[in-house]
Parts: structure tokens; C-alpha cells; sequence
């Protein structure tokens, strides 16, 4: 995939600083655009919601969005009246700082559930973001937003239509779950498109349908997922309104591409395994099936042993309540057939194994029952995941 | 519990031997009764099922059972068309052994998925049960149904109804689905009651709801598990064929005692964590709730490193599709209430990290919206997991 420089599209700052949530790491960020921008949103299913989740779900659906404020280092998560009157602080301050509505302000948050937010702080964190925001700030913003993260994750892309030239940015965070209470992905999608808000969210959901919605590192969801797109229309071309492939091929890309960075950056994770499930009546029971094999612990620890159990695989695909035949069921892993109609079939042991000793490779089910596929990404289960997540 | 010393219930006996599908260890066992048994049977939800599994499903629909025939070692598994041919020869050869109808035998296998029985030495196998046959020996057939369990399960108990007595005698395997491909559970309850079949799967099937279908080591359902109930009628009663508190407490007490038996057999297991959710608005709801906490990597993590993440039994309570409300939702660990209305509560947090430390907790959820509840068991994942199910 071509990754091209960071810049930042068309009217957008950003800004990211320490306001002491943590200690000496960035932890507050703040997206900005000069005009109030079209918005579309993806938020966790979790019926346990975060009060930053809550609110910015209401306010984009009659708000354009000018400003996303951001937190890490806590979730604001199972905090009561306290934790929505913060949500409403941290929206009325940017506003003032950032002398905008307060109804244009999407706020987010990520690190440990049921603590209160070091609310002065942030406060006093608003102030001089400020002055910190530029055109060159979404690096900084992408470190602010890491909680357990590695490295920070972002992605810049240039792309035209009808000759035009467009430039969309995004920054995500997310390791997979994999620290005591911090649970959250996050992705911060803008562009200087003008576009619609229908399209623009319909765009938003197939992408994060193939993409985050289609990794998996512990099967465990978060309270405080958010995706938010944030198209501002600088570029000045005609509004689009109507089904655009190139849109679509842009954000599948992004969404993609800090989807993996997500999977390989979770902690413990040694592997990346592609599980890919075709032959299915429906792409839904393609889904089941496919986080079936995705989610189970004694696959994942065979993944990281490094050895083939390809009746694990079996077990996990009957495990489901889709009626699969499993006489008819064949298995590849890359390109050998391991299993041919429901029984093993010859393959060389040798080849099997260096496929099994790659950081990243495929598993390919076929249930030969119909015409639907769907594909899913998930990691080994290694000691280290247990021990990081442990303490 | 009363545990009572293993002795067969009248016209019952049982063996178990080495025929060669492992090396040095009991691999074959057989349940034998003097007369045929009313039957009763619960069996895998998996999709993908073993070739016993389907056998003996279908023989106990219109057959009484005299005899059991189980190898471990060899789930016979994903094996086609050869693998239906062995039950069968398995099926025949006990048949002709121990002189009774084909159509009387059980069927039953554990062990490695994919590989072919070595039906000849199960065949020579057979021949020598029937010379091993004794009412001591269920201790016998006990260590010969084992993979990776580290010991033997079995209980016997007597109980009386109206003046007269009753023995119940079980025995069991699974050890958590935690080495390559041995995945199985399996229960084999003897008693000399006489009883309806209809009653007789009525209180197998809610015993097992309760005992084996509440407790979870990593969430993953075996091609193979079953659970057969024989009842032979030799202690010469009165049919017995409505409800009778006497017997569902028995049952219920034998399987819980396996069941619990079965958790801290698992390898990797250090803690055995009991769930309890109530105020639910319906059972199927509660268990929904009750097995997403008990099947989360990151809590189960937290159990092993004796830490105390209450978020992440929110964020579990919440990810299901089972509305909750999370401002509602009390939590105890122990005696000790850790939330209150979806927020923290004060507690002590020496006396929470003392409970931590024990073998053995609760974990109670009030959802506070109705008033069904359900109970299920899980344990902490520890790096031992992985690396067994690793190699």
C-alpha cells in the first residue's frame, strides 16, 4: 500500500499536549477545522457506553462537527452524573478556547473505566492547546490519543476525482484491550471533500465493517469505541451525494490499513492470521463462523506454538448455531488443501510448518454451500498476553 | 458433599484396560448392565459431531442400552466414511463379546480429531473387557475414558425413597478442551431406579443445564461430548415417572460434583470463579450475561493475576445483545460491594485483595430489572494454558 507523507487536508489542525492525566506523555488532543465540517459516526455496540460516547452520538445527529476533543488515559466510563457533567465541561471549554458553538464539539476519551477525569486538568489542557494547533499537529494528536499503543498510528492519502485533488487523514489508537481497563479503538477520520452526511456515513460503515469491525485480538468490546469522518468540503468540488468508488476504494484503504497496525500492535501479539470463510448462504454466518475460528482460545495458542490443529478449526466452525455440513467442508492454509470434504487430505508436513513459522498467513475455509464470503483478522494468544494482562 | 465409596449399582459392572491406542495407559472402558437400561442422553451442540456422537444419538431414540463401549485417545472425529464403519464394527464386536443386541450398545470416543481408530486393537480390546468385567471395576473404566485429566472422576451415592435404597454411580472426563484436539467432556451415570425414560432425560437435561452446560475453561464445544443416564430398575420399585424431588437432587449433586471436578482439572487452572447473575429478566438472559464474563481473555487474565478489574466486567456485562441498564448494575466480589448503580463504591481494598488470593470466589451481578438468575463457573487463564495448548 502506498503511504504517502502526513499532511493534513484542507482547513484542519490539529494539536496534541500533556495536561497531566499522565505522566510526562501526551494526553489530550484536539482535532480542528476552520469550517463546521459534514459528520458520520461508528460507536461501539456495547450497552455499557461511556458518557463521551453517549453525548457525541446525540450531538452528530443534527450537528456539523468543527472540533473533536480527545482524552487519554481515561475512559470516562461507569462514572455517573459526575462523568456526563465532564463530557459537557470538556465541550463547553473547547468552545470558549476554540470560540466555536458548543453544539459543533464531538468529545472522546480512553484509558481506565470508573475513574473520574482529572477534570481541572483537562480544563487547563484546553487552554493551551489553543495555541498549539497546526496544520502539522495530527502526529501529535495521534500520540496523544495512544493509551497501551506502541507505536501511533496514522495515515495520509492523496487522491483525485475528475481531476481534482483530494487529501484525507486519519489517526487511530488501539492495542487490542489488552491493558487492565483500557479497552478502547478510536479513529479520527477528516478530509476537505464535500460531501453528503448520508453518503458519508454509509461510506464510514462498509469500511469499518471490513475493517475494524473484522479484527479481533480477545473477542472483548470496548465502552468507549468511536470512528468519526469529518468532511469539511475545502476542496471545493461539487457536493457528491451518490455512490463514488473512489471514495469508497479511499476509505476502505485507511480503515484498512490502521486496522492491521492495530491487530499487529496488540500486546503479546506474535502472529497476524487472515481467516478467510467462503461458501456461505449469507456474509453473516460467514461472520459468525469466521470469528468463531478468530476467538478461540485453543486455535489462538496453537497459532502461537506454532503448530496445526486443523480439528480445532473444525470444532470452531460446528460451534456456531449455522448449520454447516461438515462433510463438505475443505481447508487451506495459504495455498495447500489440508482438509478436503470434512476428512484430512495428504499435504506435506515440511511445507505446513513453514507456513505456521510466518508472522502473518491465511486460513481459508470453504463451506461449499453457497455464494457469500467474509474475511477476518486475528492474532496468537501468547504467555505474554496473559502476563501484561495480569498485572 | 457426602461422598460415599464407589460401589455399582445392582446388576451393574464395568472395565477398563490398555488395548494399545496409548501407550501404558487404560484407553478402553465398557459399562455393562445384566438387563437393558432405560436411556436418557444429552449430547454436543457442535455442528461438526463426531461419528459416535451421531451413532448413539440415534440408537438411544428407540432402544434401551445394556452396554457402553468408550475409547480415549481417538476421537474418531472428522474421520468420513471409515469412521462411521468403525462405531459400527465397535458396536458389533461388543455385541458379540458380551452377547447381547447391537442395537443395546452405546457408543462413545475422546481424544486426537482426524486420525482413524485403530479399530484392530480396539477389536482384541474388546475380547478381553468381557473378561474384565466386574462390579469393582468402575473405577477402572474411570481412568480408561481419561486424556488429559490428571485424575480420575467418579462418585457413587445411595439415597432412599420410601424406605428404600438407591445407588447412583458416575463417572467422568474432560479436563477443559486444553491439549491439541482432545476436547471432550463425557458422563456416564449408572442407578438401579427404576424410572420412565421420558422422566429419566427430564432430569438429566436440567441437571446438565446446571452443572456441565454452566461451567466454561475456555469457551470452546467439543465434536464429542455426551452424557449418558442407564437406569437398569434391578432395586425392583415402583416405576417411578413424575417429578420426585429425591432424584433431581441426587442427579443434580452427582453432576455438579463432576462438573466442579472437571473445572479444577484443567490444566493451566489455578482459580475457580463463580458467576452469578440475578435480577435478570429471563434465565436465557442471565446465562447470555453470566458466560460473556465468564468466557473474557481479559478478565480471566485479571483472575490468574489475582487483580480486581471491574470496568471489565461492565464492558463484559455490556457487550452482549441482552439489554441492560449500566446506571442500575450492582457488583460483589464476595460479601463485599464493589459497584453500586453502575459507579464504584467504597470498599476495602486489603480485604478484596484477600479474596483475590483465594482458590475459590464469587462474583455477584444484580442487574436489578428482574428476577430470574443463573450460575456458572469459570476459571483464571494462565500462561500454563497457553504453553499446553501451544505444544
Amino acid at each position: 500500500m502506498k503511504k504517502s507523507k502526513l499532511t493534513s487536508p484542507k482547513g484542519f489542525k490539529a494539536a496534541g499536549i500533556n495536561c497531566g492525566i499522565k505522566k510526562n506523555k501526551k494526553d489530550l488532543a484536539i482535532i480542528f477545522s476552520e469550517s463546521p465540517c459534514v459528520s458520520a459516526g461508528v460507536f461501539t455496540n456495547n450497552r455499557v457506553k461511556a458518557a463521551p460516547v453517549t453525548y457525541t452520538q446525540k450531538i452528530l445527529l443534527n450537528n456539523k462537527i468543527q472540533a473533536v476533543i480527545i482524552n487519554s488515559g481515561n475512559a470516562n466510563a461507569c462514572t455517573g452524573k459526575r462523568g456526563e457533567k465532564d463530557v459537557l465541561t470538556m465541550a463547553k471549554n473547547t468552545a470558549n478556547s476554540f470560540k466555536i458553538n458548543k453544539s459543533k464539539i464531538a468529545v472522546s476519551s480512553t484509558g481506565t473505566i470508573g475513574k473520574h477525569l482529572p477534570i481541572n486538568n483537562i480544563k487547563k489542557g484546553i487552554e493551551v492547546l489553543s495555541s498549539k494547533l497546526s496544520s502539522d499537529g495530527f502526529i501529535n494528536a495521534a500520540q496523544a490519543i495512544m493509551t497501551t499503543d506502541t507505536i501511533a498510528k496514522y495515515i495520509s492519502r492523496k487522491f483525485k476525482i475528475n481531476n481534482k485533488t483530494f487529501t484525507i487523514t486519519a489517526i487511530a489508537k488501539g492495542a487490542g484491550m489488552i491493558c487492565p481497563n483500557m479497552a478502547t479503538m478510536l479513529c479520527f477520520i477528516c478530509t476537505d471533500l464535500a460531501i453528503s452526511k448520508p453518503l458519508l456515513q454509509k461510506v464510514l460503515s462498509t469500511s469499518v465493517e471490513n475493517s475494524f469491525n473484522s479484527i479481533t485480538v480477545d473477542g472483548c468490546q470496548s465502552t468507549n469505541d468511536m470512528v468519526l469522518a469529518l468532511a469539511n468540503g475545502k476542496a471545493n468540488n461539487r457536493l457528491i451525494n451518490s455512490h463514488n468508488n473512489i471514495i469508497q476504494k479511499e476509505f476502505d484503504c485507511i480503515t484498512s490499513f490502521l486496522s492491521k497496525m492495530i491487530v499487529k500492535d496488540g500486546e503479546g501479539v506474535n502472529k497476524v492470521v487472515e481467516i478467510i470463510v467462503k461458501g456461505a448462504n449469507t456474509v453473516k454466518s460467514a461472520k459468525t463462523i469466521a470469528f468463531s475460528i478468530a476467538n478461540s482460545n485453543l486455535l489462538k495458542s496453537s497459532f502461537y506454538g506454532e503448530t496445526l490443529n486443523w480439528g480445532r478449526i473444525m470444532s470452531a466452525i460446528g460451534s456456531t448455531d449455522i448449520n454447516v455440513k461438515s462433510d463438505k467442508i475443505d481447508l487451506y492454509l495459504n495455498n495447500i488443501q489440508i482438509v478436503k470434504n470434512g476428512s484430512s487430505c495428504k499435504f506435506s508436513l515440511h511445507k505446513i510448518q513453514n507456513i505456521l513459522k510466518k508472522k502473518e498467513y491465511k486460513i481459508l475455509i470453504n463451506l461449499k454451500q453457497g455464494k457469500n464470503s467474509k474475511t477476518v483478522w486475528t492474532t496468537d494468544l501468547s504467555p505474554e498476553y496473559v502476563k501484561i494482562n495480569a498485572s
